[in-house]
């Protein structure tokens, strides 16, 4: 009889059910189903640009169907066959439910409400909620972990604006969950919120959860946001547990809706980018970076005490990726969606066009620098208010040259973070890549490679988010004994390895200082810069790598 | 029997024959052909992006043909009443001839050769050799009178870059003409460039040549760049004249291509835009800005030491727009072809789509801010290795709303020549805008309004430099007894006045501080600055305007 886990991977605009061999990782079947709501599955005020909602519905849904037709695509697997479940999602983002874990927009009361929706990850309509906790917990331990300020995106600052604008709502909830509880807390039909194995990972990167501070943050620091917010945390969770553990098992009806087994194991949930770095072979000294619309960098490291806090870091969680282990998690607001806002608003969509175009040029051709801020900036600077820059432009700059200075900025901002990183003593000895940007651009690779100036590894799997889960599933069904072991059957690189040119690298490494001089003279507050040379000085390379 | 004048206006990439009538300014009749070479005119080498020549025999060409379908589009027009006969060129454009005056690239050995061209006035292939003048003259007057630094734009600087790229050429030629003293030498069939009546405009602009250092710059200074340029100077010119000065008459030859009455008198030539200055009825007091493809302001001003040298103002020359005046000439590098690198390499080259988006918004709303330096900056920093800038964009910034951001810095670079003037003590009582934005764009002038924070008028010809060109003709030809009665007989604003709205104007004196902050930092050498607060500063505003 052959083994077989599933892995289910919750995205922004979709869900993935993914179906792997669980001994040799062979991917067998998979299947996407778009949500159904909204604008690409995302409810949307034309009114506020800030509001990302979801309907809970839609995961339900999107999980049945996905999963028949995974199933439907690999009629060799039998559910028999079927080892166990794992889960990823987005994060955080936490939706309103009852004393029966059943979200509130599940009920006809709240169907149409937009705070009883999931407040998707994205959704950035208390900036001034966050501004608010980041100011309040200055006094207390809790933003060492998270780079020093709280997000507009995270679980506190999500419940406070929901507080401040439809107090009705949390009021109605008995708790809320992350999405990567709330999906294995449906498939193992638990009972009620506090039954619930709550994830580490989102715990850990979003709620401020962490056992130095005995978990959440406390009542008397809650209580001077809201005393609402205060009384919520009794009902929300005291420990937490990594994404290997079984969370339960699949129960009768879940099972009979989705064509699988009761009492299949279902591990606990946790964030994509996490379970990628898992499916994309995580262990330390490696720095997985999970590259699409965002990119996530994932590192782990031992919970001993030697790793610092490390300022302007977005998260330092325990458990979050690895058991045992501190994951780190920093990343970038805008990768793919950076290149994207270049190519459909600066030109006509045609990525590839562009990326021929711009690949023809040597490094520091284009005379450009950017700075990749258009979405704020996540890890180093924590400041969601700073905007893209473009500079260098002559009368004769293309659409595809500020495309390959977009590509370049997002690599500057990538090594900033492994300098900050590595200041703070966590050595990066390989660099792995995934995600559709890593799978399909040789272009944006190879300036990565050369940028960092490190060879760069790709997943094998283009589903590493999915084949993490999988992986958790596999080891919470008891398939193999641990995740490093599971890793080693089920997860491999491509043979292609992105090495860097060591010419190109001394051009970046100019061009790198001047990144740096604009990105503390825009991005540090106070700094004191003198930038009346820069132009000249990008002038000037220019000239020595085209007579070059 | 009528009496009319032809102004002939040599533009960057077409020349234009307009006939007027010499008493009441009345069009009558115009053509416009372009020149046949290169791109759009300009020959130009992929290789390098500062080269842009043109081919002598286009401008023949184009003159032969343009008059040509003047006249035929004014069959009243005899050539017996054509009283006089104006030229207005870009500039510095100069270009070798030989010692019959004809240029050597017309000659069959030179043909090919991109040093024999003409060097059109964006070519800054020259940037090295304009920054060696500048450092040599510091010990000299000379830089004074043209903003402190000389241009790769002009005369001296490509005469050395031709030494030093292609001496050859340098040593063939008897002498170098400005565009707009060739075609008066062309016209009236002079024997010899020491006979050519050359250009107060071309020369005090351009080369240096004033009145108090007793006319160009000393044989002992010129030696110390190249020997070759020392004895060039003896075959150049010792005294210049004013364009509205009779340059001779119509040579036999030439008229007979034309169609033309040989003894008809020709006026010096001068640049476009001072001509362009003298069709929208220049006076002191009144700024006139010539916008086109870049933007020349012009002034005039008493020539009675009570003008200081102006720091940062590319030009202050003897009679250069009207006799027995100081002309004022200062300028952005680039108004209409920034409008026009944007339109066309960031989006599908539709000016008119774009505007009438970016006409939408309100100032301060597209959160962007610019430098209009994608062509250098040619007054107040006087420096061509700049480039563009473009800050504060977000995944959702619009090519609309850069277009908008383009014009705004445009307007932000009029302002502060407007400010340098008058801490000079050159009071503006009335700006005039002429040239195609000016008579096309709405848009854009209503956007200098609320910038400038004045009302703006526009020249009623739409073709004030060969109006100016024709005016000068006229009063050559003795048709009126000076400029500023012809220009009272043949000028005109029109009705439209743009009034600056004074709440837009609010937002934009506080953009416009931070333009100024983005100008120094970048801009000025040695400042130190502190940026840190720029963007979300532009948040702000925009907050306030979407709100307001």
């Amino acid at each position: 009889m052959s083994k077989y886990s599933i892995g289910l991977d919750f995205g922004t605009n979709s869900v993935r059910a993914l179906i792997v061999d669980a001994e040799s990782g062979e991917e067998i079947g998979t299947a996407v189903v778009d949500y159904a709501s909204g604008e690409h599955g995302v409810i949307i005020d034309p009114k506020d640009p800030h509001l990302a909602r979801q309907h809970p519905g839609d995961y339900i849904e999107g999980l049945e169907k996905s999963i028949h037709q995974a199933l439907e695509s690999s009629p060799q697997v039998s559910p028999q066959e079927i080892v166990g479940i794992g889960v990823d999602t987005t994060g955080s983002t936490p939706m309103p439910v009852d004393s029966n874990c059943m979200p509130l927009a599940l009920q006809s009361e709240w169907r149409d409400n937009p705070s009883a929706q999931a407040w998707l990850w994205k959704d950035h309509t208390s900036i001034e909620e966050a501004n608010e906790i980041t100011e309040k917990a200055k006094a207390e331990p809790y933003l060492a972990k998270c780079g020093g300020a709280y997000s507009s995106e995270w679980f506190w600052a999500k419940m406070l604006k929901c507080e401040r604008t439809d107090p009705r709502v949390l009021q109605a909830a008995d708790s809320w969950m992350e999405l990567c509880d709330y999906i294995p807390a449906y498939l193992t039909g638990a009972k009620s919120p506090k039954e619930v194995k709550r994830s580490a990972c989102a715990a850990g990167h979003k709620a401020m959860y962490h056992s130095s501070w005995n978990g959440l943050p406390s009542k008397e620091f809650l209580s001077m946001l809201s005393p609402t917010l205060a009384s919520m945390r009794d009902k929300l969770y005291e420990r937490v547990y990594s994404a290997d553990k079984c969370a339960g098992t699949l129960s009768e009806v879940v099972a009979n809706k989705l064509n699988l087994k009761a009492g299949t194991p279902v591990s606990v949930g946790a964030f994509d980018a996490h379970l990628g770095a898992v499916g994309s072979g995580i262990e330390q000294g490696m720095l997985v970076k999970i590259m699409g619309t965002s990119t996530c960098d994932i590192m782990v490291a031992p919970n001993d005490g030697t790793i610092p806090d490390i300022p302007g870091l977005c998260g330092i969680a325990e458990e979050s990726v690895l058991p045992n282990m501190l994951g780190l998690e920093a990343g970038q607001s805008a990768v793919g969606d950076l290149f994207n806002w270049g190519a459909t608003k600066l030109a006509d969509g045609d990525h590839e066009r562009l990326q021929a175009e711009a690949s023809k040029l040597k490094p520091g051709e284009t005379g450009l620098l950017a700075l990749d801020w258009n979405n704020g900036n996540r890890t180093i600077l924590v400041d969601q208010a700073l905007t893209g820059l473009i500079l260098g432009q002559t009368l004769h700059t293309t659409a595809a040259e500020i495309y390959r200075a977009l590509v370049e900025a997002t690599a500057f901002g990538a090594l900033r973070i492994i300098e900050r990183l590595e200041e703070y003593g966590v050595p990066i000895e390989r660099i792995v890549c995934c995600g559709g940007i890593a799978d399909k651009s040789a272009f944006v690779m190879q300036i990565y490679a050369d940028i960092l100036n490190r060879p760069i590894h790709i997943s094998k799997s283009a589903q590493t988010c999915a084949l993490g889960a999988a992986i958790c599933g596999a080891v919470a069904g008891g398939t193999h004994k641990d995740v490093a072991s599971a890793q080693k059957s089920m997860t491999a690189f491509k043979e292609t390895v992105y090495k860097p040119n060591s010419e190109a690298n001394r051009t970046y490494l100019q061009i790198y200082a001047l990144y740096r001089d604009l990105h503390d003279a825009f991005g540090v507050h106070g700094t004191q810069s003198d930038l009346s040379g820069l132009m000249k000085q990008l002038i000037s390379i220019r000239k020595s790598v085209i007579n070059a």
